[in-house]
C-alpha cells in the first residue's frame, strides 16, 4: 500500500470576501498528500527552495508524508501563486505566479517512489507527467490531473501522456475545452476511447461523475451554506479518492464509486478554511460522519411505478 | 387520487441546431399534465382560442387529461411562442410572444377542480396563481414554479403567494435571484423559512435538489449525449414529480424522493425530441427502466474507511 504524489509544493497568497492569508502551504502535491494521508501512506515528488520552513515539513512529517523525494535547492525560492475570489467563488482570479524553482523542475523519483502502488502525476507540465509515468511502469493505477494551460500550450504533448494513464481527473470545463464537445457525456466517451479506462470528471458545486466504458456514477456536492476558500478543493478531491482507493485491495468500480464519496468528503472540508488548515486537523470520525452524510442525501428507494386503475377516479 | 394544472397551453415554434418545427403543442400545462397523466389523473385549467385544433385535444384525451375546464375562447388565438437554441441548449432565445387569449386568462375551476387533492401552480402572473389557490383550500398539497420574469415584475405578489403553497419548484438561477443570496443552500433555507414545507431546485444538466427545513436530498440529471430540444423540461419534470406523489397514499420525504427521480425522468424523455413528441408516446415500462438507470448511477455501499496499519508499509 504506498501512493505517489507529483506536482507543486508552493506558498499561496489568497483573498476572498471573508478574509485575507498573506503565506500558507499550498500547491497540488500538499493539497493531495495531506488529503491522502488520512487513507494510506503517501510519498510527494516536489521541489521547494531554501525559503521552505520547518513549520511546513512539519505538517508533512506529522501526517506521515514520505518527504525524503521533496527536492530542496537551497539558493532557490519556493514557488508562489497569488490569487483572488470574489463573490462567484467558482473562479479564482490570479494576482501572481512565481514559478521560482519550479521553473526548472525535474521529478527525480528514489526506488522506493519507482516502486508505488498508485500514482497521481498533479498539475505539471504534460511531458514531466509523461517522463514519470515511463518511472512507474509496474504501478497497478496511474492518474493524471491537468488545466486549461496545457490544454492551450502543449495540447499534442498532453494527449500523448493521456494515453499512457489509467484514469484522467479534470473539471467539465476542461472536458470540453480539450475535446472540443459541448455535450459532456460524448466528451466523457472520447477521451475514454484515447486510452484511460476511467475519467472523473469535477463539477464544483455540483459535485462530481466517474464514467467508465460501460458505467455511470454521478454523485452531488457536500451541501455547504459556505465556503471560505475553493483553493486546493480539486487536490484535495483527488487525494482522498487515490488515498481511500489505495488502502483498497481491489481496485475495481465498487471501490472508485466509495472512493468518489471520499474525495468529495476531504474537498468539502478543505473549502470550510484558507488552505490545509481545515483538512489537517481532520479525524477519521469526522470524514466518516461526512461520509455517512452522503448516503442520506442520496438514497431513495428502488420501487417502480404502478400506475394506480383508472377507475379510482 | 386527482392533480390539477393551471398554467399555459401553447403552439410553440422552436429552432434548434438540429432541426425546426413551426408549430407544435407547448405550453407549461400541456408539458405538465401529459408527463403527470402516466402517473395519476390530471384535470388542466387553461385557456385557447378558436384555432386550437382538434389533433392536440386528442393528445390530451388519449392521456386520459380531463380538459372540462379548458377554456376555449372561439374569437381569440391560441398563445404562441417562438424560441431559438443555439449550441448552449441551456438558453433559450425568445423570438417572440404572442399572448393571445392568454393575456386576458382568468383560471375558472369547476367544482371538480376545486375539489383535487394535490394542484400545481405552474408559471403564470402570481396574482392568478393566489386566486387559484384560494379555491383550493382544501387540497392536501398545492405546489407552485415561477420564472424570472414575475420575480422581476410581481416580487412583492410572488412572495405573498409563496407563502400560501406547500412546496415551490423553481430553477438555480431563479432561486438567487429570488433571494438575492448567491450560496443555494443559504438561499433555500430562505425560501423555506417564508413558508413551504420543501422546496425543489432544477438544475438543468446538473440534476435537481430537494430540501426541507431538515433533509436535503440530491440527484444527478439522466446522462444524456445529446439533447434535442429542452423546452418544457421543466414542466416535465414537475408533471412526473406531482403525477407520482398523487399516485401516492403518503405524501412522505420518501415518496417525495422516488418522485424526483420519477420527474427528471420523465424531463429525460422529453428532450430527446421536439415539443411533447418523446413524452406522449412513453410506456410505463420506459420509464420504470429510465428509472431503475438512476439507482445503477447513484448507488454506492456505505462502508466506512478505516486506515491500514502503517507498519503494512
Amino acid at each position: 500500500m504506498s501512493l505517489l504524489v507529483v506536482g507543486s509544493v508552493a506558498y499561496d497568497a489568497v483573498e476572498t470576501p471573508f478574509g485575507k492569508c498573506e503565506k500558507m502551504l499550498g500547491g497540488s502535491a500538499s493539497h493531495f498528500s495531506i488529503s491522502a494521508s488520512f487513507f494510506t501512506d503517501v510519498r510527494i515528488v516536489a521541489v521547494v527552495g531554501g525559503d521552505f520552513g520547518s513549520e511546513e515539513l512539519k505538517i508533512f512529517n506529522e501526517h506521515g508524508i514520505d518527504t525524503s523525494d521533496l527536492e530542496r535547492i537551497p539558493d532557490g525560492k519556493t514557488f508562489r501563486w497569488g490569487g483572488r475570489y470574489d463573490y462567484d467563488l467558482n473562479v479564482a482570479h490570479t494576482l501572481y505566479t512565481d514559478l521560482n524553482v519550479f521553473a526548472e523542475f525535474q521529478p527525480k523519483l528514489s526506488e522506493a517512489s519507482k516502486g508505488a502502488r498508485l500514482v497521481f502525476l498533479g498539475n505539471i507540465q504534460p511531458d514531466l507527467q509523461r517522463g514519470v509515468r515511463e518511472q512507474v511502469a509496474n504501478a497497478e493505477l496511474v492518474a493524471l490531473d491537468t488545466m486549461n494551460l496545457w490544454i492551450d500550450l502543449a495540447r499534442e504533448s498532453l494527449l500523448r501522456t493521456i494515453r499512457g494513464v489509467d484514469l484522467v481527473i479534470i473539471n467539465d470545463a476542461e472536458a470540453r475545452q480539450l475535446t472540443e464537445i459541448p455535450n459532456l457525456i460524448k466528451a466523457a466517451k472520447m477521451i475514454l476511447s484515447w486510452g484511460p479506462k476511467v475519467l472523473i470528471v469535477k463539477r464544483g458545486e455540483y459535485g462530481a461523475a466517474l464514467f467508465t466504458a460501460d458505467s455511470y456514477f454521478a454523485i452531488p456536492a457536500y451541501p455547504l451554506e459556505s465556503v471560505f476558500d475553493p483553493t486546493g478543493a480539486g487536490d484535495t478531491f483527488a487525494g482522498g479518492f487515490m488515498g481511500y482507493l489505495s488502502s483498497q485491495e481491489n481496485l475495481d468500480e465498487a471501490a472508485m464509486r466509495r472512493a468518489m464519496i471520499f474525495g468529495s468528503v476531504m474537498a468539502s472540508f478543505n473549502v470550510e478554511e484558507f488552505g490545509t488548515a481545515r483538512t489537517q486537523r481532520l479525524t477519521p470520525d469526522e470524514i466518516n460522519e461526512r461520509f455517512r452524510a452522503f448516503k442520506k442525501i442520496t438514497h431513495f428507494e428502488e420501487i417502480p411505478f404502478k400506475k394506480a386503475v383508472q377507475a379510482a377516479k
